[in-house]
């Protein structure tokens, strides 16, 4: 429908946003969904009110610095930009609900790549909650995608927060870690290795799953703090144990890596496991009986890698119980 | 405290977002805000549900293309960004309410702007209505600021729209218009006025007011259709025109503009006020007797302007009813 050939500058900003809101499907299905008073098209977006606390969160994916699209394509681009918000949503315990979309774009951007883009967002939306339900679309020399995500939280039990990690709590992780930034490590410096450890750690960097799901369970049984794995294990633990004023001890032997990630990583995948980010896994702290509980009820596999105590940092350690270095904040933007 | 030749390279994300986070007083204040769970710190924000409906709106400043440092000061860029956004939330008859705020920031900016530029922020919240809970901070190439913010629909009153104005209704606006638009002119174009004309025209470009009393009093006393003006009058009409299927004819001569305006520029002043942008006035639409309910109401100077009937598309006619050409699109950022 969209001809390669037609670029950003061919069109008004008023153009730009009707087609994206097209293949976001924001103008049928949205409009239909639950609540939903008013969607793309007017100054704000609209929903009836509800009993449900509320969360808000935003992230935002900068050309260069972010992504590239030499090796993130237009659709897995608009999944990952709503996918990193329903992981915030998802490390709250709750379920995702409206999106805005705010779009800085260069004029040399083909349209038709956009509205991939917008087919990605959609993607991501049907697969893990949630609707795209306005935006805005600026001119911008750098490239970059910002969206602002609501999410609801059923029932009544507390949000899972970063504060609220005890000592004696056990800290566990969802999935596997590390396989993101192999995945990157592999797009960016065109690494060579066996083609089904390619697809899966290319497919871990560009498509990641929000585990909402599994946040919304572990709210409701009981745990009490959670983080999303986005700037790495150590460095998101990190923030728990400021927030809740604790230390934190982690087993390097326990971490869950994947055998792809060991197979095309011999050498690094600890340190990828430990300080890669953009795993989107969640990291929680609660007692053992809350921990086993979840462990039951999950598809997922779930793992126990450490232990809250009091004091202060986190400390990874070997089988021996003696600390192991780790290289930190690779994913600190200003360093 | 802090020291000017402080650059936000020299600091971590994590010291960036608690330097902000105190500047925009969202530990103390904010957090004791009724309704608000959590603040800056966590995934995300969050606050308890209300039978209200919400309203969700976005809007974003990049460097170079809405704004510059040469002609916006720190404070000002902070008030504006909390304003653009005030305004959406105002233009649907509502409160603001919750904000979260995107910076992409380049390295070599000072860490003392970016404080100030929160101060701004706060004393929009301040003046205006709603707070800053939370946000992202990464690097860029480029620097923006997105604000993405809630407000919400008390009473039972629908929604200002774009797409509820009927033939017969009156076309009204708040304030006076092109104001805004001058003041670009003299900031950037260093042009020389009186000093009364100056002062005021500046100020009505770097730290406009966001009509949220209008709005409110607007959608109680029974209007139905609203758009506020950050593209310029025709063009945000023709929005309006377009959502609604009618025609709008404007008459030239009521157009409301300030005296100092037209001093400062006595050829141009018409299309300013018609075509420039960022008045963050309100034009709304309604029968004949809510416009004077809403004129007694207003503190505010409110205007008649035209007429909506049938048809399609937005006409400027002077005083003897012929049409005058419009120059419009200068705010179409691609363009």
């Amino acid at each position: 429908m969209i001809p390669p050939e037609m670029f950003v500058k061919d069109l008004g900003e008023f153009h730009v946003i009707h087609l994206l809101a097209d293949a976001a499907g924001a103008k049928g299905d949205v409009a239909a969904q639950s609540g939903l008073l008013l969607s793309i098209g007017d100054d704000a977006a609209a929903w009836e009110g509800s009993d449900d606390s509320t969360v808000l969160t935003t992230d935002t994916m900068v050309e260069g610095v972010h992504f590239s699209l030499d090796w993130t394509g237009w659709r897995d681009l608009g999944w990952k930009a709503i996918a990193t918000n329903q992981s915030d949503v998802a490390a709250m315990g709750c379920t995702p609900k409206y999106a805005v979309v705010s779009l800085g774009l260069r004029g040399d951007l083909p349209v038709e790549g956009l509205t991939e883009m917008y087919r990605g967002m959609a993607a991501a939306c049907a697969a893990n909650g949630g609707a795209v339900v306005g935006g805005d679309v600026v001119r911008s020399p750098t490239f970059f995608v910002t969206v602002a995500m609501t999410g609801s939280a059923e029932g009544d039990r507390p949000l899972l927060t970063r504060d609220a990690a005890k000592p004696g709590d056990v800290v566990a992780v969802t999935g596997r870690l590390g396989s993101s930034a192999g995945g990157l490590q592999i797009l960016r410096d065109d690494l060579a290795r066996d083609s089904e450890a390619e697809t899966y750690l290319r497919n871990a960097h560009n498509r990641p799953t929000p585990r909402v799901r599994e946040g919304r369970a572990l709210r409701t049984l009981g745990a009490t703090a959670a983080i999303d794995i986005s700037d790495g294990l150590v460095d998101d633990l990190g923030k728990v144990s400021v927030a809740s004023g604790v230390g934190i001890d982690l087993l390097a032997e326990s971490i869950p890596v994947d055998e792809r990630l060991k197979r095309a990583f011999p050498d690094d995948w600890l340190t990828l496991a430990l300080s890669g980010g953009e795993d989107y896994e969640l990291a929680f702290a609660a007692p053992a009986d809350v921990v086993a509980k979840v462990a039951e009820k999950l598809d997922l596999p779930m793992t126990a890698i450490g232990r809250v105590r009091e004091g202060a940092g986190i400390r990874v350690l070997d089988a021996d119980g003696v600390e192991i270095p780790v290289d930190r904040g690779g994913w600190d933007h200003f360093e």
